[in-house]
C-alpha cells in the first residue's frame, strides 16, 4: 500500500502521526511518502501544489491528509489552491462523512437516541467550482456573483453511489437534502436524478427535505436518518451539524473519493489545523484514525477497517468523556487495540 | 393601523386568528383587510399574486402572514410566485429572526445556557433571485446553474441595519456568517462591507465565522452570539438551527422588513402550513403572536410590543413544556395577559 501523507499545518502532523501508528500496526505492507504542503510551505515559498507534486500524488493508492490552514493566510488561498484543487484534480466527487454517536460519547443533545448516518456530499460541483466574479470592485456599484454548477453527469454519479451505500445498509433509507423550492433549476436536476436512479433500487426508501428543515431535524430527531445525499455546499453545512450532534469534529472522519478508482482517494479528519492547541500534544487523533478506517475500507480491506472501528468504539466507551486527551496516548491505545 | 392579513393555507388561518386576537386587544385602532392568497387560490384559479392585489397590499402599514404551502403544489410555485415575490416586490431586504430561549421552554440541548440572538438575514439577493437556468434538460448533458447575486448596495444596507441593532443591544456584538474561504467573490464583498460599515460603529465588536463552523457553534455554544448578519441562503439555514436549539419553529417569529419604510413590512411565523395538523386546533400560535410583537416594534409601538413579549414570556414559563397545545386557549391567555 503506497500512501501519500500530507500532514499539513497546526495539529495536522500530530494527529497524522497517530493515524500512521495505528495503520502501520495493522497494515505491515504500508509504504508512506510525506509531502510538505500547506500554509508553512506557501509562506516560505509561495507554492501551493506544484504540478510535479500533483503528478507524484497520483502514483499512490491513497492520500492521508491532516489539516491545512493558518490564520496568517488570507481566506481562500489554501482552500482554492490546495484543498479544493486536490479534490477537483483527483475527481473526488464523493465526499463521504459518517456521523455515528459512539457509546460513551457525550452529545450536546439532551436526548440524542441512536445516531448512525452516512452523509454522501457531492465534491466537485455546486458553488465550489470557483465560478463567478466581481464587477466594479470597491465602488458603490460593485456586484459579486457565485455560480453553482450542477451537471447530470456529476449529480448522477454521486446519487448512484449514495443508493449503492443505502442498499448495503440494514435500513436501506436515503434522504435527499436540497432547497428545491428556491433553487429550482439545480433542485429539479437533483430531484429528477434521485427519482430516476432510485427506480433501479426498489428496496431503498427515499425521503426529501429542504436543507433548512433538515438542519432542524438533525437536532430534534437525528435518528431518522440513514444515508443522506446532498450537494457540495449543503453537505458542508449539514455534515458539521451532524458532527456537532455526534460529539464534535474531534471525532468526524471523511473520505474524498473518486469512486471510479481512476485517481487516488484522500482521507482527512473534518477538523481544521486548530493553531490554538497545536504543539501541545492535546489534539484528539480519533477523527484521523477513523479516516484511516475509511481509507482501508475504500481499498477493499474491510477486515482491517473493522478492527480499527472496533478499537475506536471500545476506546470511546471506556474514556472519560470530559477528560483531557493526550494525543500520543490515544494513538498508543488505539494501535494496541486494533493491532492485535 | 391598516393591516393586510394573508392567513394562507393549513394552520395559517388558525394561528393568524390568535395573532389578531392579541393584536386587537392591545391596538384598538387596528383595521384589517383579509387577502385570499396561497395554495388554495392557486389551485382554484391559477392566480398567485395578481398585480391589483399587490397594489392594494402596498397601501397598508404592514402585512401579517400565516403560512403558505400545500403538498399538492409543485415545489417553487408558491415560493417563487408568492412568498418570494412579496419579499422582492416590497424590497424586504432585512429578514429579522430573533432566537431566544425563553424560561420554561425545553431546548433539545442538554446544556443550552442563555440564548438570545438576533439574526439579520439578507432578504432580496444571494441565491434567491431566481437567476440561473437549465441547459439540455433531461439529457445526460444537462447543466443546471444557480447564481448568487450580491451587490454593494444590497449588502451595505443590511450590514448597516445589523450594526444599528447591535449598537442598541447591551452586548454590542456582531457576527458575520459566510463562507469566504470558498465563495471568495461574494465573501470578499461581505467581509469588506462589514469592515467598512463597522468603522462607523467603534463600540460594536465584530466576529466572523464560516457557515459550517457557525452551524456547529449554534449547537455547542449558542450563548456566544448576540447579533448575526448573513446572506439569504445561509440565513435560511442558520436561523432554523437557531430556532431548533431555542425550542423549535413553533416559537420562531420573523419580520421581512423594508428598513427604509418605503414599502410595508411583512411579519410571519417561520413555521410552514403544517397540513398534517391543520384544522385540529392544536397548532401553537405563539410564533405568530411574537411576529405581531415584531410588527408593533417596527411601527414604533415599542410599549405594545413589550407587553406582548412579556405576556409570551410569562405564559411559556408557566406552561407544561411537554403538554399539548390548544390554539385558541393559548391565544386567549396571551390576549388576556397582554391586553391588560
Ligand atoms: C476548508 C474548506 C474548503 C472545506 C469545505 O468547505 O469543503 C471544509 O470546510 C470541509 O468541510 O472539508
Ligand atoms: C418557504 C421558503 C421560500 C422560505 C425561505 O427559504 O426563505 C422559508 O424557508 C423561510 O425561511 O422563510
Amino acid at each position: 500500500m503506497r500512501l501519500a501523507v500530507i500532514a499539513g499545518d497546526g495539529i495536522g502532523p500530530e494527529v497524522v502521526a497517530e493515524g500512521l501508528k495505528v495503520l502501520g500496526g495493522i497494515a505491515p505492507d504500508l509504504e508512506t511518502t510525506p509531502y510538505d504542503l500547506g500554509a508553512a510551505r506557501w509562506q516560505r515559498t509561495g507554492e501551493l501544489l506544484p504540478d510535479t507534486v500533483l503528478d507524484e500524488l497520483r502514483q499512490h493508492d491513497a492520500i492521508l491528509l491532516g489539516a491545512i490552514g493558518d490564520p496568517g493566510v488570507p481566506p481562500g488561498i489554501l482552500e482554492r489552491g490546495l484543498l479544493l484543487r486536490l479534490r477537483f484534480e483527483l475527481d473526488h466527487h464523493v465526499n463521504l462523512r459518517p456521523a455515528k454517536l459512539f457509546d460513551g460519547v457525550r452529545s450536546p443533545l439532551a436526548d440524542p437516541g441512536e445516531i448512525d448516518m452516512l452523509c454522501v456530499r457531492e465534491g466537485t460541483e455546486g458553488p465550489y467550482t470557483g465560478n463567478g466574479g466581481v464587477l466594479r470592485r470597491d465602488t458603490p456599484q460593485e456586484v459579486a456573483t457565485e455560480v453553482s454548477l450542477n451537471t447530470a453527469f456529476g449529480v448522477e454519479r454521486v446519487v448512484r453511489y449514495a443508493f449503492e451505500r443505502s442498499q448495503a445498509r440494514p435500513r436501506r433509507h436515503l434522504t435527499l437534502i436540497h432547497k428545491t423550492n428556491v433553487l429550482t433549476h439545480a433542485g429539479s436536476l437533483w430531484s429528477r436524478t434521485v427519482e430516476e436512479v432510485g427506480a433501479e433500487f426498489p428496496e431503498v426508501t427515499v425521503a426529501y427535505q429542504h436543507v433548512d428543515a433538515a438542519s432542524m431535524f438533525f437536532i430534534t430527531d437525528p435518528g431518522r436518518y440513514d444515508v443522506i445525499v446532498t450537494d457540495n455546499l449543503f453537505g458542508d453545512i449539514v455534515t458539521d451539524v451532524a458532527a456537532a450532534v455526534t460529539g464534535g469534529i474531534g471525532l468526524a472522519a471523511s473520505g474524498n473519493l473518486d469512486a471510479s478508482g481512476a485517481h487516488p482517494s484522500m482521507f482527512e479528519p473534518v477538523h481544521g489545523s486548530a493553531p490554538d492547541i497545536a504543539g501541545q500534544g492535546i489534539a484528539d487523533p480519533t477523527a484521523t484514525v477513523l479516516s484511516v478506517a475509511l481509507l482501508l475500507e475504500h481499498l477493499g480491506r474491510a477486515d482491517q477497517a473493522r478492527k480499527i472501528n472496533a478499537a475506536v468504539a471500545f476506546d470511546l466507551s471506556t474514556r472519560d468523556p470530559r477528560g483531557p486527551v493526550r494525543t500520543t496516548e490515544v494513538g498508543d491505545r488505539l494501535a494496541a487495540l486494533a493491532g492485535g
